[in-house]
């Protein structure tokens, strides 16, 4: 071993002990004849000292040193006379007596410091050096823990981790799925997992009623902001189980987590919502109920009285901002400018202002105080607050109401990220109406349970009805994202033949898509359902952290490349001719 | 919930309590208007009984049934007359009040038994069903406390799990790579990992200083038997450690696992080998210590005496078969064809025996008594034991030696399943010299440290004192089979440099072909090493099995086919279009 002891352990009670640390530089200091060295690894710093007193030979090695040089020093720990109470080890120093250059070290590309001098692309290029900084090296230390703690608490509860492949079956459906030439059987392909989801459900069939796995997928996709193509999931799934017992257990890791890795006690049950009251309060499938804000429904009171962006509209809504009646007309404009980009795409911005000197809107020529006054009582909007109003088609304005409630949350300092609020979304639709194809899909994958007392709509041949039948689907959103989603599935063969008919299947479609599932579910399938868990997001959100690249040790960026490796890349022609393939760009 | 209780936790102690249990039907039974069924889920088998008070729709129902279909019953737990001392749930039964059928199964298309009258394809094409068995089920439960008490311990001793990426970039080197086309880099390829071997090096560099990770692996190789194109390891690296620290820490693993997954405390240090001395005693670089019977060196006894054979061989080596004496003609002669097999490929096979009246041989007219009793003191053999005795090029006798010690240990139960012999073997050779290409290749990869101790031979221009040198490597060994394999790497840029001229690669080739971790190694590289277990091979071992197939859930066969999905198949046109990819076959 290179070291007695690590560069974060060292107390005053060490004083006088002879240690020997091995590290990294991380500072060096000269200080009329004295050198101080900053000896850095993944515990903490150290400070090392060589006085007047030390060898010649270890004040020339010193002099030779640079940042980033690895060290291994030895020395007597002694009390410093300047004490650092901002580190744990700032009450001592070691006096050093032996100096070795373990390795020396190029000036790297960028700082060494928690805010570094380097660009996101040079760091992502040196991403070796990249982690050797303090908030990437919480944020491993911190995937670390949440990946232990979940393993100990589904463990304790009769969980198996149980392994699935990654070499599986490509699927028609999988227009996504990453394939995989196989040589020993050329012109035919494996496929990556976008999830172990049918695995799962096989492992209900053979009996292993408590299944999960922390586990890779992937998806071969155009990648949004902070997405990868390869993602990690907690993926699991019980049988003999209802909603309720599901939605328990994962409360209950959820709570194991808060308590085991941010030291917070959740008490109480978390909050639920319907997918109908999310969609009608928040504008969101997954809202973030850090803070109120709600929507308020406001077609009834604003409409029909002449103005007519609002009399044409299906629905009006609006949100009341607390002591925001100050806004000026420039920071309105601003707002509706915001509104009227096409990611929000609302056609104009009304609000109402409830200052000392009465209200005040922006369409006050089409409606009377008693009017805005309604209006205020919606929320209620008290002296003070700015009332935002937005119209339009129903569920679009409600969405773009949810994304300006979302803003307002933002530059009101509402949604502070340590503060953390739990929140399951249920009742999701089962099935979604595509004018194009004219026929329905599954909102969640075919094999997702339509809620029991919506049976009887689900058997009906009325359209209308199947849009109103909801999924035994739920979700969990943490802070307005959407963490973990899950359902009941379908383990009755008729229920199962009724949704390939209303998704439009024949037999043959169905055999050919999900046939050894079919197939296996013929054997005595149990009652079962399951869920998934965004494991990079979960892990970012707990550092608190909107982006989860700094959660991966190696992520890749917004074109699926990974800089560092310069991956993906051609590969020779001998290797494309033994895998039987040929280039056709 | 659709139970109260498990199939394998209901005492005595429960006698009057009301229980629902879920499960499969494993047998139904009628005797005398009652019904007997054994109920069984993952933790056991609880019996059901249908008396002449049932209800008749439960009896209806019960008539019904078939084996594996999914039930719920209720009743009240009862002491049984006749009591199954087998089973833990054999002191009570059920007497069921309420009765659902959860699911109906069709006949399975093979016993779900211990011992199954399944062939082995079709127990693969059905392998959700084979996970059913008992066997499959106890080895799935091994894997996963293996996998939780190896993630205990690595965390107990500051291990990190980091995890690394799957599509990564595919190098010269790696023939056997699996490739991923990308659709959004065109005509690009990603990789998937045969090892994390540089990020785990690179992490090093990052300052985590323990590093594990279970990952899953990836070859695309002819499979020999028993292997799999995906593999998982328990890949591990260490900083700032030399050779002895890294074996004490995973000989601590081993130990770990030893007591905490089959409940045996191995005290004292695993036993130590050299690679030389493992050829030399064993024939092999992988020893099965749990028996004797050690190769002993008989060339200075039985060399130049005048028997062509031995005279003409480099060397003569021999075993000695303790009780064997009286082995027939007929036994050695079928001995002679299982060594003269092209597997082990010796000329002919020379015994001598050491009876009641004296030693005899199958040479007896090139030998004096004396030469004989030299040979047995050799070993020493006693009375009734008998020698086998091969001649031929040193290396590939010794290894036929202890391919055919192997077999007399099977032979004579001397290999038993429950019994676990760990050593390590240690100073392997470096570089391997090959005739076709008249170049050294690295016997582990080319960062693979040599041997302190070694650097002169490494550093001097000589063929055969470069082939002398010892890498710092080292296996880990349990019954003759290779659980994990390791060494110190190279961190000195000049000794990495000598490395890569000593394989004959210009600078230019070294770059690209390892580019991006030879640049990280100038920022600073720690002394580090590591070692990697086949997670596969060491839960099949553990579980007193040879072959991995059934610790895996779902394995693919000799050919590297899942028979249950499917699996290489062919993907369709407009996929491959979109890859801009053709086939060429």
């Amino acid at each position: 071993m290179y070291r007695t002891h690590t560069c974060g352990e060292l107390r005053l009670q060490h004083k006088g002990t002879d240690v020997t640390l091995a590290g990294w530089v991380q500072r060096i200091r000269n200080l009329g004849g004295m050198t101080f060295i900053d000896l850095r690894d993944r515990y903490g710093i150290t400070q090392l000292v060589i006085n007047d007193q030390a060898d010649a030979h270890i004040k020339n090695a010193a002099a030779r040193l640079g940042r980033e040089f690895v060290l291994q020093a030895s020395g007597a720990v002694a009390e410093r006379l300047s004490k650092n109470a901002k580190i744990p080890t700032g009450d001592i120093e070691i006096i050093v007596t032996a100096l070795h250059v373990l390795n020396a070290a190029e000036t790297p590309p960028f700082t060494i410091e928690d805010e570094s001098d380097g660009g996101e692309e040079l760091r992502a290029r040196f991403r070796y050096l990249d982690l050797r900084r303090n908030p990437l090296r919480r944020a491993i230390e911190l995937r670390h823990q949440m990946a232990r703690e979940a393993r100990s608490y589904l463990d304790s509860e009769q969980f198996l981790e149980i392994e699935t492949p990654f070499l599986i079956k490509s699927t028609p459906e999988g227009a996504r799925d990453f394939v995989v030439p196989s040589r020993m059987n050329p012109g035919e392909f494996y496929a990556l997992p976008q999830s172990p989801q049918t695995f799962k459900q096989l492992l209900m069939v053979s009996g292993y009623d408590r299944y999960f796995q922390i586990v890779r997928c992937f998806r071969d996709e155009d990648l949004r902001a902070d997405r990868q193509p390869e993602f990690t999931q907690i993926d699991c799934e019980m049988a003999f189980v209802e909603r309720e017992d599901i939605l328990h257990t994962f409360e209950g890791l959820a709570k194991h987590l808060f308590r085991s890795v941010l030291q917070k006690e959740i008490t109480g049950d978390f909050p639920r919502m319907s997918y109908a009251d999310a969609l009608r309060y928040y504008g969101s499938d997954k809202p973030d109920i850090r803070f109120g804000m709600r929507i308020a429904d406001l077609t009834g009171i604003l409409k029909g009285k002449g103005f007519a962006a609002f009399d044409g509209a299906g629905y009006i809504g609006g949100i009341c901002v607390e002591n925001a009646a100050g806004y000026t007309r420039k920071q309105l404009d601003e707002l509706t400018e915001w509104v009227k980009r096409p990611q929000i795409g609302a056609k104009g911005l009304v609000h109402v202002r409830l200052t000392g000197e009465g209200i005040r809107s922006s369409v006050d020529k089409f409606y009377t105080p008693d009017d805005l006054q309604a209006v205020a009582a919606e929320f209620p909007a008290k002296e003070g607050d700015l009332v935002l109003i937005l119209a339009g088609e129903a569920k679009k304005t409600q969405e773009a109401l949810g994304a300006l409630r979302i803003e307002m949350g933002n530059r009101l300092g509402l949604r502070r990220n340590n503060e953390f609020a739990p929140l399951w979304v249920y009742d999701f639709p089962l099935l979604e109406w595509d004018e194009d194809t004219q026929r329905f899909y599954a909102m969640h994958h075919p094999f997702t349970a339509p809620k029991p007392d919506d049976l009887d709509k689900f058997y009906a041949n009325d359209k209308s009805l199947l849009a109103q039948v909801n999924a035994n689907a739920y979700d969990f959103v943490l802070n307005g994202t959407e963490i973990g989603g899950g359902s009941i599935r379908i383990h009755d063969a008729k229920v199962q033949q009724r949704m390939f008919e209303v998704l439009g299947f024949s037999k043959e479609e169905a055999d050919y898509k999900f046939g050894f599932l079919i197939n296996a579910f013929k054997y005595g399938a149990p009652p079962h359902g399951g869920i998934a868990f965004g494991f990079d997001r979960w892990c970012a959100l707990f550092g608190g952290q909107e982006t989860i690249r700094d959660y991966i040790a190696f992520p890749k960026n917004n074109a699926g490349r990974d800089v560092m490796l310069d991956a993906p890349s051609k590969i020779d022609a001998a290797q494309l001719t033994e895998l039987q393939l040929e280039l056709k760009l």
